[in-house]
């Protein structure tokens, strides 16, 4: 059976990704989730993941003899293992589009990802404005995200960014917890966007486990001392 | 015909990727050089760019109505549109491997991105040796790159990465130029590898126009004042 290494769900936001594709698209894979201890080169989390993948950042899919890191490589390799999945749409023009907007968030939005580190369980409201009065990349952030939603459910109507559930809604997954952790304004469709994505079975597993985990790490908590 | 919007050659390793790979392969475009007046939002470059994509920045493929941004997506573009010329390499675990590779490259190495910048022309070894002093991410990055590098070259036997020429080559040739720019230290077998790719006509060709395009642009030179 595949495996996928994750790290802890309430805040690994990039094992979230792969792990919500497989769940949501009906592929079944082990799950193994090795706690973040810390990230120091001496940590059990560090020791178990570089015995994967050179790079020692989960997620890591294994599969048989194959080991595939990095979120996209795994979705893109999911994509082409299960072609009846349509894990991309299905409209060349609108691939092109959903790989553009996947490789810009796998490169990009380091406004968010910095400051707005990923903590399903918490509610960090105030956090969020003093953010976005403060730091002009998380504001910038947000806004191309507002409009790229934006975009997409209006030429694909919805429910969701082209149509059906795809990659690139499970690539986002993770910034539609954070936009609701920091309490980050945003138009009622775009809400109602991220509450239709969060309402679906394989996204919803994913947080309702998260919340469910109950573990503080400190060096994750910028804005929080304890739960 | 597809048109591919480009950055200065001397200094845009992300314009270079999606460049060589084209011309290397035998894909046909129409190159638009868009030259770095700054990234400022006033500046040409942005003025241009913005009107092509919201994430502003190159490269952009256009082919026909559709605008595809972000390197890696216009490498599965590509690869997709193109299947005879085998642009990922043809057997499943070495495809997942590359795929692996270059999400790595694409969202990491920020050690030799940051201190490192492509600058062609340029030739900076004093500087090398000093940020490999200085900065234990140069140094970790460049270890990674001999490592992926001598894995490959060693599991495949040569010429290049995966045997034949593929987008992984394509995606690391940047990281050649910076090797011989800042002249970092690497064991013979991995200078052989980077004149290899040097070498490869299409790789060649923008190394050749890179030389001859004698521009220089203050703000992509930490380390000189003039040419
Ligand atoms: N580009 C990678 C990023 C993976 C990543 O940064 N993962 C984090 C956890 S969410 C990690 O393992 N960090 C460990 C570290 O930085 O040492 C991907 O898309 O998979
Ligand atoms: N993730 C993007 C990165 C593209 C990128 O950063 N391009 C640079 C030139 S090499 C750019 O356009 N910079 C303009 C800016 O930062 O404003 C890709 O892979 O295409």
């Amino acid at each position: 059976m595949r495996k996928l290494y994750i790290g802890n769900k309430n805040y690994s936001s990039w094992s979230m990704r792969p792990w919500v594709l497989m769940k949501q698209a009906g592929i079944a894979f082990d799950e193994v989730m090795v706690r973040f201890d810390s990230f120091e080169a001496e940590s059990q989390f560090k020791h178990t993941i570089a015995a994967l993948n050179p790079v020692a950042k989960v997620p890591v899919l294994v599969d048989g003899d194959l080991v595939v890191w990095d979120t996209l490589a795994i979705a893109e390799y999911l994509a082409e293992t299960f072609p009846e999945k349509q894990l991309w749409p299905k409209a060349v023009a609108d691939r092109a589009r959903a790989r553009s907007i996947c490789a810009e968030m796998h490169s990009g939005f380091g406004g968010l990802r910095g400051h707005c580190g990923m903590n399903i369980e918490a509610s960090l409201p105030e956090v969020g404005a003093r953010l976005l009065e403060e730091q002009p990349e998380v504001r910038s952030d947000l806004d191309r995200i507002v409009q790229m939603w934006s975009d997409l459910l209006g030429t694909h109507g919805g429910p969701l960014l082209f149509g059906d559930f795809t990659i690139a809604d499970a690539y986002f997954a993770p910034i539609g917890t954070r936009i609701k952790t920091y309490g980050l304004p945003v138009p009622p469709a775009i809400s109602a966007y991220i509450e239709r994505v969060q309402a679906l079975p394989g996204i919803k597993a994913w947080i309702d486990e998260a919340l469910a985990e109950k573990d503080f790490l400190q060096f994750e908590e910028p804005y929080r001392t304890a739960r």
